[in-house]
């Protein structure tokens, strides 16, 4: 049996995507958990029409975990989205490629299964669930929002705070996401969409506890910028209390908080949007505060269909990596 | 360089998929050359929505010549065919593939030759023609039909003989495909649709010429069952007749003429369809005659979206590749 030390990370999305793609290069024992609540375009067909639970945030975790080698072509294919044809205009190649392989294979695990040794992916794919739920938004003002794209692109002032969010129906934790968060020796929080990427995860029954159980360290990567509609405002103190809401408290051991400071043009860009530097405003805790550059210097532009549309600010995949490798170490 | 005997077979469908499928198992040098006109179903939005070239036909070839072991999982997706979701029923996935590869790597030959790669073929899948150029069809009492599924499936009486057929616009051959045809040893015109099939195909210009010009000795495999609005009432000598009108005289070197008797459960299911046993009148001409059983034992079932929907009664793959592989070693 392998020796390397087994990482869980939890997300989906962009952030995700930092994570894994930097953590695959290190010797571990890598597991990607991930969100399952994803609703707007190919997954709306996806789940609406084809039946199936939503896969953009795996297909994503396929792109990053992906052989950079032979697989090339396979791994572009991935993440292509049409942009013409009737009923095909939008729709992301990589969504395609499971939901086939799902009819063909009799379930959307197998086809995970079969893709991952398709693609060569270093790692697993866990879905946090298998149980088809929607993400509500219950904001401040009583108003309330059922499925993950509404709420990320709410049609209020993004300014409106959130109150909390529930799944409906309630997901159960897939079995073996449970059995690798309890062998796991770190446990990483992805930055990424706080209440559509990772309250969404965490609010899996299930999931809580297993937190508590394991003997993993848990480090949180605070997100960079602040997201209109969502977190709107926020402090890196108040993304750990709103967290607090949801995972148990004492559950994180380290939190990572990137110090490089941000380009000022990037910073322009954001400011249209209404999206701003998340302040550093934490001391150490029950938990560790790691402060380091881990800024992607970067600034990659809007390519259509792309992972990595939303990211002209983001984390350096090597970066981050190098410090969860030491961590998962840490006895 | 290999010594292989090199064998180009013309066609597509599921005549040309019976021929390859055999042929692949042998040592030869194969190379498939597909037509270009097929306009039905997947095909439409591909060409119309998409703006590429067809590309069913050549799916079938891939499936026909992609390897047995590993990529068994990815030839199964290349078959597959969505049968839900409002913009995807109907759709084939090995279509899609090709269409999404075709925009990501610039062209569809490119993305032809990269799908080669990923599945592994035995081969080279050519296309014909890059033209786009359809198939039209005049019939004996001057009607007129563009495209080859309405030609395929007419609405008018099936019995109604086609009095020519052409292509518009006109369509350059290929030069790979040229050049393939001009080395080769052996040529097999694949059994299948007499016009929109095979004929579609010699209709591009340069093919004669070059099947003039080449070496290569040509076998033309009979169609064992006639097909209703193409070839109703055509017997062995009737096809061969109507090939001359398109084809050089002279140019067949080789008739295949199955003997071994059709069942009568299935002879009585394609005369419903009005569809009989295409008698053989032929002697031996500037041409041999090789009679011998070459009909598949398996009298498969209609499964939708797969290749051998059409196929109750067919050719079996390894009786004509034993045929086929012996006449190109004659000199």
């Amino acid at each position: 049996m392998s020796k390397d030390k087994k990482i869980v990370v939890i997300g989906g999305g962009t952030g995700s995507f930092a994570v894994l793609s930097g953590l695959k290069k290190y010797p571990v024992d890598l597991s990607a958990v991930v969100s399952m609540t994803d609703s707007g375009g190919s997954n709306r067909v996806i789940r609406d029409e084809l039946g199936l639970l939503p896969t953009s945030d795996i297909r994503q975790c396929f792109v990053a975990l992906a052989e950079n080698g032979k697989e090339q072509s396979l791994r572009k294919l991935f993440i292509y989205r049409f942009s013409k044809g009737n009923g095909l205009n939008g729709m992301t190649f990589g969504n395609l490629f499971l939901a086939a392989l799902s009819d063909i294979s009799g379930s959307q695990i197998e086809a995970i299964k079969k893709t991952s040794q398709i693609l060569k992916i270093k790692g697993k794919i866990l879905p946090v669930t298998l149980t088809d739920s929607n993400l509500v938004a219950v904001y401040e003002n009583g108003k309330k929002i059922v499925g993950e794209h509404l709420i990320d692109e709410p049609k209020h002032s993004g300014k409106l705070k959130i109150k909390k969010v529930y799944l409906k129906p309630k997901a159960k934790i897939y079995p073996q996401t449970k059995k690798a968060i309890l062998n796991a020796d770190l446990v990483v929080i992805s930055p990424g969409d706080l209440y559509t990427s990772i309250i969404a995860a965490l609010l899996t029954e299930g999931i809580v506890k297993t937190l508590k159980k394991t003997k993993a360290k848990v480090a949180y990567v605070m997100n960079l910028m602040t997201r209109y509609g969502q977190t709107y405002g926020f402090t890196a103190g108040d993304h750990i209390r709103i967290l607090e809401n949801y995972l148990d408290k004492n559950c994180l051991d380290y939190v990572l908080v990137n110090v490089k400071p941000l380009s000022r043009s990037a910073l322009a860009k954001y400011k249209k949007v209404k999206e701003f530097p998340v302040v550093d405003d934490l001391k150490d805790d029950y938990f560790k505060v790691i402060r380091k550059d881990f800024l992607s210097k970067k600034e990659t532009k809007r390519v259509p269909g792309d992972i990595l549309k939303r990211s002209l600010i983001r984390h350096d995949s090597n970066k981050l990596a190098r410090v969860l490798f030491k961590l998962c170490q840490i006895k």
